[in-house]
């Protein structure tokens, strides 16, 4: 199981992945699930993925393979040499058609190959972008009304992202808000675990500067699990006693 | 879309279940999925459906026309007639295949006809005990371990349920909790609304004694939506800064 996170707020974009693959509970690895795409000071482009394994590496391995040419040049319609967001979600949305429809095989044997990416970043000076890719290749964009999107395991981390995550919310909490949603996910799914990637992007810097994995035991997170908690609890108890009325026959 | 709730504790029960019915956003209808079944002073049985509502209704009318003789004396094997709840639950298994095998035809138009049901109460001083019914039904029963089923759209209700509705929760604050949960999974999920049936089975009671319906604009519901966001978005706030480290290139 995975869950992804993607959200454009008005500074930047945050991503957020688990690192978690499964078939099945007795066969647990550890692959990231965050591919970052970077020409410093010229572009961000950060993919995350969920779905079949065989599928999302197939697709992201064509991607950097066909990104630069013998000379280690960006060829001028890989993800490294596109001009525009749209036409990187849209190589992204093509590629995932390609490697699907080289798999007709194990798709006859019942197995599941979807899967489903979220595509963000900048370009030069063009603004910051962030796509959902959907099994078929096709694709929608975030806006400032539905500003992030979530793949994977999503509806336990939801909640807090509908409450906290809106275009005018400032980077680093929206960055907070995500990790407390990946919290309330992995509590609730157990097949969604740590480590977690997170990459702040700020709007305008063309290259990575606020990124952070949180591994096993990572000492934040485990502070912000516990006062996340504690919060939840005192919140709840400021909620009002149900009131029950007449009792029925009184 | 439907989202009910069952949670045994050491007091007793509570159940809710929303009540909108939806065969599409365009044809939404209310009706109740709490089904109350009563003999006072010496046994409530309470089941909440989820699914096909051509089928819950189906399992639910067979148990009623079943209950009674044409004395209207509760049936020795009907569902006032059983002398243990483990019965109970079986005889809701049995109505739902029943139910599900004569609707073969419907079944090859592709239609899913399937759903679950939470059975709970108490027969006279037998403990109080609680059931998920599957689709096939078979069934598990709630353990102090694992003491709450959810049913229909059960993902975004579950996080605050895990952390607060244990055994020895009282059942009040049970009760509080499953309607908290209503909250977080009506913002998420348009399809979930009020109004909402709460019924909170007081061991040894026999009877019901605690039941509330939340109507659309109960004042009590939303005053705890806005205490339980203003309590969250403060949890939150008190959640510290992610501890960036060092940025890369520093």
């Amino acid at each position: 199981m995975t869950y992804c996170v993607g959200a454009l707020v008005e500074e930047g974009i945050v991503f957020a992945s688990d690192s978690r693959t499964a078939a099945g509970f007795d066969n647990i690895a550890t692959f990231s699930k965050m591919n970052v795409f970077e020409i410093p000071g010229e572009r961000l482009i950060v993919i995350l993925s969920s779905g079949n394994l065989a599928t999302t590496q197939g697709v992201i391995t064509r991607l950097r393979m066909r990104a630069r040419d013998d000379q280690e040049s960006a060829v001028p319609d890989g993800i490294l040499g596109l001009r525009r967001m749209y036409e990187a979600a849209y190589l992204v949305g093509n590629t995932l058609r390609e490697v699907v429809g080289e798999s007709q095989a194990v798709q006859q044997q019942g197995v599941d190959i979807g899967c489903h990416f979220i595509v963000g970043g900048q370009i030069g000076h063009q603004r910051p972008r962030l796509f959902h890719v959907y099994p078929e290749g096709n694709f929608i964009e975030a806006t400032q009304d539905t500003n992030f999107f979530q793949i994977g395991e999503h509806k336990y981390g939801k909640p807090v992202l509908d409450r906290v995550v809106k275009w005018n919310t400032p980077l680093k909490h929206a960055a907070k808000a995500i990790i407390v949603s990946f919290d309330s996910t992995m509590r609730s799914n157990l097949m969604v675990g740590l480590p977690i990637d997170l990459l702040a992007y700020e709007k305008g810097a063309g290259r990575v500067t606020l990124r952070r994995r949180f591994d096993q035991g990572d000492a934040y997170f485990s502070q912000l699990s516990g006062i996340w908690s504690a919060g939840l609890r005192r919140a709840f108890g400021e909620v009002p006693e149900i009131d029950w009325g007449t009792k029925p026959g009184e």
